[in-house]
């Protein structure tokens, strides 16, 4: 008995000093690229201000992926692609080794793009910048054990994504969530959490303004509601299978155009400026904040927003535009249950906040970060109904991923 | 192209009658398990009722926890034991099976035992329960797969946990984090969610109600409110490593007396009373559901109330006693975190409230049910700090678990 609680004294002393030390690393990471990315975003916002004051904005897209393109190209190879899908890898086939000159590439590459119209996400690049930062300071701090670094590159994704949407439970759950499909890493959930927290305390600090939405709604018939969300739920992640797919495609075809890779953005930009003027709208290009917006509050979108939206995404992602993909999945997630709500004549702002979210989980294979977004966005009640789409579409998009990088690990079906 | 646009469609087709198998298995666990639990839920509250009516209804305690025990040796030794460590044994010993005689045994025992006084939980039975009926239907479904069957198997455990606690999605995930420590069984998430959800339309239907609170509190300064979230979370990790060492020590000394098992209930029972003729308080026993309610709604509360609960649940699930243990965990979080609350002279409800999730995600190694209960029942404002101590508990109790059957698959260090 003695010797029993001197090991769980031995146990805790242990734990404890992990623990602590662990939690001070976490909140240096959190503080640093809470920091960093909240410049980031102070400055993206600045710049979309600025250039949306002249109208036509947009035709400077070609250039714009043509510059994007080419700094990437000439000056870090590696910042290239969408962040997430990047750092994914760094961390499985790297052992989390980023290299520095990836921060100032990627935040400026992804500002050109964005403000000029380029279809793309702003957490991407906020998430490979925290881990480039992590990286780095990892290098510092002479972490050399490769499970450390790696767990300490993941604390800076977590703050990277918990800065840019406020939302500090869902951003450690999504660096937890995201390496692997149908993996949790327990292992860095502590750590994460505490630089996803002191990440959004230091971007409010700056401040940072978030997504934040009250959607009202009577609970009708709850037993029709059900039936309807895993209706919604098969909807939604066979329309994930497709822009996973589509993505793909665009990628693959633009791949293979044998030309001076730069000059691929040039053609990029011109069809997205074609799109443009074809549609006589701006809606489909850029982050696309205030569609989402729209929608969630209920106002009736187009129908075909997010099939449009599929497009210049793929299209800007694919020709060597810089950026995200989880605001574009956002944007064509709420679109998509706007659409679903005009055609079912249901509540619109409520199937579009559900839509975002499913169509998170879908795509990425993060069924508890979609319904922890919900949570921390939209409230207890819509997310308890958001929560079944949510893992019905994590299920019927099978082993697909806007991620090529993650790590499979269970079969599905 | 076209092979995998065809692939892809494949894939679909595979996907959606696995979906739709599944969907419906899970409909049909949530409406039978549902239903048996509302109806035990039901019994017990009838039975609650009537006897505290009589003052000293707490004497029946020995004779109680003699039948008790009497019943499961008896008729059905598988009912052994709090509920939901047998049915994680059962999942991952016995493939799942479990014998269909484990039911009604179960419900009688937990009925006597908690009635009479006993310090338990019946959310544990109620699992065990759930549990019981789907292993029943897999032998009739011809469910013969292993994998397929323990899936079945879990659908009726989440769905018994989310009926007593009226949490569909903390239920779900609670049922797929448990199983082991340090893994997440996205595989049974999908059904999981599904029967959890109709077992929760189920019990409301049946008019049981459930715990929910409303915590007024203004979040003062935030950086001392999160270093202040860091050390409550070593404290609750520490008192976890506290009870499970307790509960172990008292359960081998009980077992070691040479005596027909049932006897140990008399005596167990004869211990029970004494402590509730020494403090001259029947707070101490029973559910505890009034000092879980006074001390979240902020009234201040003995401040060795959880020590003496630990003892009094040791105690009865030792001796022979039948009930669940997450109740007294809540209990035992709840008051914990009143008592933080008084000692430093901080928001008692809120301390209750996250030291009732935080003590959970540690006793059973659940961070992320801890978080999501938090989000059901207090909401997001309360989660979103309560995530903090739930991860740094979970960490801080290390290997140890209330469930010894639990699989370590991670070093959490």
């Amino acid at each position: 008995m003695k010797r029993k609680i001197k090991m769980d004294f031995v146990e805790q002393t242990v734990m404890l000093s992990s623990a602590i030390k662990w939690i001070i690393l976490a909140i240096f990471a959190g503080l640093v690229v809470g920091s960093v990315t909240g410049l980031f975003l102070k400055l993206l916002h600045f710049g979309e201000h600025h250039m949306m004051k002249w109208n036509r904005y947009y035709l400077l897209m070609p250039i714009a992926f043509f510059l994007s393109s080419l700094l990437v190209v000439k000056l870090a190879p590696e910042a290239e692609g969408h962040g997430t899908e990047k750092v994914i890898e760094a961390v499985h086939q790297k052992d989390g080794k980023i290299d520095i000159k990836v921060i100032p590439v990627k935040l400026l590459a992804t500002l050109i793009t964005l403000i000029s119209g380029g279809s793309a996400g702003k957490e991407g690049p906020c998430a490979q910048i925290g881990a480039g930062i992590a990286s780095f300071f990892a290098n510092v701090f002479k972490i050399n054990n490769t499970l450390d670094r790696k767990r300490f590159v993941i604390c800076g994704i977590s703050a990277g994504f918990a800065g840019v949407f406020g939302t500090p439970i869902a951003g450690a759950v999504f660096a937890a969530e995201v390496l692997y499909v149908g993996k949790f890493s327990y292992i860095v959930l502590l750590p994460s959490l505490i630089a996803s927290y002191v990440s959004c305390i230091v971007n409010k600090a700056l401040g940072i303004s978030h997504l934040q939405y009250a959607i009202s709604f009577t609970p009708s018939n709850e037993i029709k509601m059900f039936l309807n969300m895993i209706v919604f739920g098969i909807f939604m992640g066979s329309l994930a299978m497709l822009f996973i797919r589509l993505l793909n495609i665009i990628e693959e075809s633009i791949h293979k155009i044998n030309i001076y890779k730069p000059y691929k953005g040039i053609l990029g930009g011109l069809i997205l400026v074609l799109i443009v003027y074809l549609t006589e709208s701006k809606d489909y290009i850029g982050l696309g904040t205030q569609v989402i917006n729209e929608s969630i509050s209920g106002s009736s979108v187009s129908g075909v927003a997010f099939l449009i939206k599929m497009f210049t995404t793929s299209v800007t992602l694919g020709s060597g535009g810089s950026g995200g993909i989880l605001t574009p999945i956002f944007y064509i997630g709420a679109t998509a249950g706007n659409a679903w709500g005009q055609i079912m004549n249901a509540n619109m702002a409520l199937f579009s906040a559900i839509g975002m979210v499913a169509f998170v989980a879908a795509c990425t294979n993060t069924p508890i970060s979609g319904i922890l977004i919900a949570m921390e966005l939209f409230g207890i009640e819509v997310a308890s109904y958001a929560s079944i789409p949510c893992v019905i579409s994590y299920f019927m998009v099978g082993h697909k991923s806007v991620y090529p990088s993650q790590i499979l690990v269970i079969n599905k079906s």
